[in-house]
């Protein structure tokens, strides 16, 4: 950490801020310059609260070098985490597709859905039981109904289920989910996270509108520091000016996060655009990117979806693609040596 | 509502979309023109999943003509929304100065800070029990010891108390607590915001970090939704690419809410800019635009307050601005006639 | 062109409005709702100032329905534009690698790297002679001779050569260059797109770091309507609220400007990132997005380079790249029947 | 200047970055820490291009202690700039009120809102004769004209003329203009900036779309680099997601700017919001946060204007708003002591 002061600082705040570190055995190096003098602070500066210290009247500035978040850090963590559901794998080389409705609407359909993307490739079934809507007058999901009707689906195609917690008290409900979704809405809805820290379920935290990687990787630390390591990373777009997409699908997150965590990363191309038209360009460059997987919208007749239609695929278009995205992971396997 | 078609819609498809309208007493207007059909759908249109419409395979776009909101509509209660809060209100022409400290950290602290702040016109006070942070590792608040000892500074001072809610489960502990906080993070956190709906102490909703007017304003119709009427909205800025302050204060939304909405508009500069010697200038800002009032950090100790120190004035310099902004609230009711 | 009109709309004022657009030609549907009346405008509505339309005091709301561009536009013009420059070409299914230094600094460096990038498989040379550079005490090109040292590298390797023009001044100097690349900054400059647009060398535009994909074609609309259709799009990044990355690649913008538009586009990673290892798996991205080609800066020296090292790729890692590329690309053809 | 070292890092190359900056005069302190070591950079670091150095293998980060600026940071200019135009001045606690078309039309038209915003109390008249439009088939300014008609209105009301120079060629034409403005597109023209330093108009420099208040300041010194000091700032709104607003009018540039600058700040709430009932707000609101002035749209025939009429003000609103901002201000230097 660098904690870069004012010109003429007050001697005796300077000599109070220098005792206070020292007793939390951090060591300093000073460098006095023309304008500023500048403390080089090193030892675990992760105990320091930056908030704090850029609040004396003496500091102008404060820089971290290490990055708040340990338990989420390759540097400390180098191998790759994969995350174990079922019979498949989240992480390590392989490519999971994880397909179906937004908004589970009823056994019949989910069981469809679910049996046509698990003959395309899918390796898990994504569905919508409790529905996060911007509207109090729009359909709010079916709820513990729906979870019940992914697990008849899970039973029929053998696909383990991800569905999202939107509130701890429907967390007992989700016991027997495969994978817990944390939604972007939700992404710091702090005592949720502490909740699934606490408990053994995968967990995919999305990518709130508009968070940094950083704070990204600090929910993820949240639910880490409860004791839950199996973590997954799902990109979905990121608010900017540009209107005629939904968000904007930031696909530099792969590499970005590859660096910064050994976590799985998804990419949701459906939410980010919001246009069913986009998610066969998106999804290719997505894998082409180096992704871990992705997580495609599929509604057997999506023009009467309940929610979220128009980015939804048809299961025919679904099954075109996963077979090219197959492929294509195929081929990066081996032009990547 | 109007709907773009596309050119050469498919017959059947037509006939079936505008029978499922007339079906719900929608009225249908056309439109015939050289390249596209455009349907003006007159009614009650609030009830069309505008997303399903859009999701049909002959349509191009889907416009809305009215705001999806009702119970926050100013077009729907033309009169200001006058919340009452112990002796005082907020709206109505009133200009309410919350204050308090970031984090509530010891009896004395709050107690202390609620004499000063109510000695220099404060009419509420506002202090954080329970605290999101980014970190997992930062200090989290005292919980329902922090509620009570702002209960005890409230019982000192007569100033009715404001406190974050983050979870539905610590509702039962916010019964004696005057205004709910649902902060930014929260702002579409669904199901807190129905539950603070179906009680009935005054709710402010802070703006989401990159939320729109339209989605703030249905945040605020969850809560009226569910029959609580006593909403209040607080902006602290939104997420940009400066960087120089935390966020970016965007007085425009007092008088575009104003117009929207029948609600009462409260600006937060401390938490908008990050930084202290910003208040001053933007509070006084927000007045002159036109604003309800001012939420404002204070800490007898910013340098070592626990949180957020480098956003908090000191008690004295609360005190100057204070009576500053009194004065201005006061010249502007004579300037504008 | 659909206008919302106000509630109980003045009737002179109406009138006035209606007659001024049968004037012009245009064809009024008028639907009557119980809030809103809406008015459908049928015919060549490009020709009608939205702005103006919308200052009206009887209107609430206008809304195009069509595009405000046409020569860019690929309603009337379905077939891919193919720019032609020297032997090779952009556009229609071929994969451009335009290739080299962001800043020329000497003849033996761009000889040196146009003959290791073509050797690599690039098929233009990318130069900068006009450097824009944010402060005024940064190098700012070599000018009118790094133009010249960018010919010699053309006569050394026979490929064509981009370099960005930055004032219309320098115009006359452009003469032997095979592209003028517009740049970021100048997107919107209107009176270089028109000079642009009066001469028959082939055009970049690059999109400015906060223009739509709207503003984006109707800069290359500017260009077109001067009688220059040698049009080419680069996306280099937005600007957002992430400044982990230099700016935001977005590469959705492929697909929608495929829709949109018949001009080909090129990808711009090294300028979207600002670092050198996010070149590699975002170029790759692009191609499987679909992108006509990538412009990737290289330089031999890259801790060397006096502008933008580094993002710079050696040629080394060029080399590795345009094979995987090249690779990619010929893969796409086949699994994209 | 700060640079942080990766782990490790090659001796040699250590040892020649040391050479190199000590070569140049910089004097460096060096703090070796557990995961990193740290150089702190002493001296004049501005002339220290610090891409090059991020550039380099051995170099994690490298972070900025001084502004990139030095000819507009108030650190080496305390005292605030005043512009002296005419017998008016901008800046040094007067209130500057520039008003006019955003376009001029005619003769008429300039000298009748000239006269009328000279009886409201309007300092400057501002008028567009060089219109940036965003489309080729938009109204592009009477050129040359328009400038003449300018002079005229100027000759008859006595005010001093504001009006945009889009490119260096217009530069002779603009000889007899009082103040040059730099259009928020052409904020890093740079060609431009240049040709407008070496003469002696003040210069008005609008803030670009997305530019941070670096950028926007290193535009400044730009011009003041040529030796023209006279430069004025003009916020005119960001781009955010938010569309409500055409921008979003970031007030917090006051306070911000006058810490960082000694350069007078006008602020633009016409071109901000692009609604005329924004204005009066938010004009309100820049006074109160320490405006040094305003420059507002005033046209005599909104609906009839040829651009930009929706956020123009009737000369009737001018005139009402302008009386409340002249008493607002002078109500401020009251209560700020």
């Amino acid at each position: 950490m660098i904690v870069v002061l004012k010109p003429n600082p007050n001697r005796d705040q300077l000599e109070s801020l220098i005792a206070w570190l020292q007793e939390k055995g951090i060591i300093i190096h000073t460098s006095i310059g023309e304008a500023h003098t500048i403390l080089g602070l090193v030892g675990d500066t992760s105990q320091l609260d930056i908030d704090l210290i850029a609040a004396l009247d003496i500091v102008e500035d404060v820089k971290r070098v290490q990055e708040p978040y340990k338990n989420a850090n390759r540097k400390f963590h180098p191998a790759d985490t994969v995350v174990k559901v079922g019979d498949t794998q989240i992480g390590g080389g392989s490519l999971t597709l994880m397909a179906g409705p937004c908004s589970v609407e009823s056994e019949e359909q989910v069981v469809a859905i679910a049996k046509a993307v698990k003959a395309s490739g899918a390796t898990m079934l994504r569905g919508g039981a409790f529905k996060p809507r911007t509207s109090p007058y729009s359909f709010q999901g079916l709820g513990a109904t729906g979870l019940e009707y992914l697990k008849v689906a899970r039973q029929e195609t053998g696909l383990p289920i991800v569905s999202e917690l939107m509130d701890l008290s429907q967390l007992p409900l989700f016991k027997d989910v495969d994978v817990i979704q944390i939604g972007a809405r939700n992404m710091q809805n702090f005592d949720l996270l502490k909740a699934v820290g606490h408990q053994d379920k995968p967990v995919m935290i999305k990518r709130g509108m508009s968070a940094t990687y950083e704070e990204w990787l600090m929910s993820a630390e949240y639910v880490m520091a409860g004791g839950n390591e199996n973590v997954i990373l799902c990109e979905r777009g990121i608010r900017t000016f540009e209107s005629y997409t939904r968000n904007t699908l930031d696909l530099a997150c792969i590499p970005v996060l590859r660096k910064l965590t050994h976590l799985p990363i998804i990419i949701d191309p459906s939410h980010a655009t919001g246009k069913s038209w986009l998610v066969d360009p998106l999804a290719m460059g997505a894998v082409a990117t180096g992704a871990d997987g992705l997580l495609i919208e599929v509604h057997n007749d999506p023009a009467h979806a309940l929610c979220d239609g128009p980015q939804s695929l048809k299961p025919e278009a679904f099954d075109k693609l996963a077979r090219k995205l197959l492929k294509l992971h195929g081929f990066m396997q081996t032009v990547e040596e």
